[in-house]
């Protein structure tokens, strides 16, 4: 796991060089359709959770996740003849995703296959491959796959909402993040310690930083074997506030700006006050300043900022597996290619 | 607690009585739209997610949740002239959703209102308000209200997907069967029993009984104070299921048919296997006998199953609360109507 997470400038640098040309042929796909719907599972989904919100706050393009039920099991007949269908699986044989890529074209959506693995069933089945160039992911928890998801959510966010230079510009900067981030593990010993102490933990963030929130909490609790919840910060207040006592740490991500900062900042006070040690990563000096641990994240806009701030909360996973005596490459009871319904 | 629960089968029927000869203005509402948004938090969300997955399924008409941050935050203007838009809350009253309703509205939507409250916020502003008959609700944990937001869901649900006498028939019986659910009470003090000598606890269920899955991780969540978690079980196997050990109680629901029921009773199996103490609620004999203590479900098509099942899932929680000393009425730290961001 350290060694690919070592990786990832790299994979970043070669995802973006290999995909930032295949932005026309995503606009020429989209054209006269309405909306992107994303089919995943597991960290493919907190990827395609990203997706959705950079497409809806960026791009102005309605976004939305399959149900692969609806698919697989209930075999409904939906008319998607105004959808992409965005289908991201690391290994690109899920079967689930698979059947729910050739069920979305059936419906009449246009589909993407976001996958590592060039040939896989989704790439081969799909109206336009995004094949992310991680190169081979042994540990089972998905770091670089993850991460050059991302890239492939940007590139096509990005293409969706017709190029921004300055937006570009900031793009080509996110592997030179990663590696800053990688370099500088500023406070992660720390948050190790922190949630090491813990006897519960909830992670949170909202908007554009959700599906990084819910990647680490999944990260937590598959490498960790901790029980750990991601929530948007609105769900964790509308009710789970309550089980967050002395004992409970929390891990809030942001991004060093947006219009959800301010409200991250007050939910650090409002945590700190219910007896929880709060574990910030990225956001600004003010956020910090509210977290009893803080983890720097990266200098990149809020639309950009989840490509690099996976890597801290990474290295604390890791540390954290460590710090417990765990394997973080090989979890118990899990395999990399996920099955969800018995053969 | 309890006496609003004991409420339900009058509440259910007045929602009935009071919804279904709303149907013929639903069908006009939508006639022309590809799409229904749901827009909701906590229970309410809840409550979308099943009304999605029915309209998907049974209706065969594309659903979604709309993400509340986009219309709230970052503001973006979608074009949602294709869709219908229903904002679900209880009192009407959540900020959040009644602004989101508004935001709906200017991005072209028609708007429905599921609301128990007339004459709030949310049914005023609406195109079409379906108010719910649950009458005031004081405890803080929803259940009667619940319950009717369900209701409504069906009524859209059958409403959108052209009207079946074979169905209507089901929906009539909805009442009868919450009053013997409550009556029953089969199995619900060895459940009881079994979360309460949990040290963790997970829910799980898929399709359309997810919601229902999700409804009762959050009642134990915020009513009996336990860090639990609900999962579709695609994602709990892809993942998370390797925190289930040992000392883990694992809550399945299940409706008595449909092409979930063979995946629950496997996995009913897997959970026990790995340690888990397995309380299943709903489905058929056969799963029944794959988990460690049964708690019956209703005699209801897969399609309106959640409108029942999830009462015997409240005696237990609302059980569980007095076993572990708590007040079912007031858990600690929450509000009747919720503000999700500071004012």
């Amino acid at each position: 796991m350290a060694r690919e997470m070592a990786e990832q400038p790299e994979a970043a640098r070669a995802t973006l060089t290999a995909l930032l040309p295949l932005r026309p042929r995503l606009r020429e796909l989209a054209t006269g359709r309405r909306r992107v719907l994303f089919a995943a599972r597991g960290s493919s989904d907190n990827a395609a959770i990203y997706g959705r919100y950079l497409l809806e706050t960026w791009a102005g393009i309605s976004g939305g996740l399959v149900s692969p039920s609806v698919a697989t099991h209930y075999r409904s007949r939906l008319d998607l003849s105004d959808a992409v269908v965005v289908s991201v699986s690391q290994s690109g044989a899920t079967d689930e995703i698979v059947t729910t890529q050739a069920w979305a074209r059936d419906c009449g959506a246009a589909t993407v296959a976001v996958t590592n693995v060039e040939g896989s069933p989704l790439a081969a089945q799909a109206d336009l491959a995004l094949v992310t160039q991680a190169g081979p992911e042994l540990a089972v928890p998905a770091t670089k796959t993850y991460l050059t998801q991302l890239v492939a959510m940007a590139v096509l966010g990005t293409a969706l909402a017709g190029e921004s230079d300055a937006l570009d510009a900031e793009l080509a900067r996110v592997p030179d993040e990663v590696a800053r981030m990688l370099a500088a593990a500023t406070g992660v010993e720390d948050a190790v310690t922190a949630l090491a102490a813990a006897t519960y933990a909830v992670v949170s963030g909202r908007g554009l930083m959700l599906g990084t929130a819910l990647e680490i909490a999944l990260k937590l609790e598959e490498t960790c074997l901790r029980p750990v919840r991601g929530y948007s910060y609105a769900d964790l207040r509308h009710g789970p506030i309550s089980v967050v006592t002395e004992g409970t740490a929390a891990v809030l991500v942001a991004a060093p700006g947006g219009p959800l900062l301010d409200a991250l900042v007050e939910l650090a006070d409002d945590l700190t006050t219910r007896g929880a040690r709060v574990v910030g990563i990225g956001g600004d000096a003010r956020f910090a300043a509210a977290c009893a641990v803080h983890v720097p994240g990266p200098d990149l806009p809020e639309q950009l900022a989840p490509l690099a701030a996976i890597v801290p909360a990474q290295l604390v996973v890791e540390g954290l597996a460590r710090r417990l005596g765990l394997d973080p490459d090989n979890p118990r009871g899990l395999a990399k290619v996920t099955a969800t319904d018995p053969r």
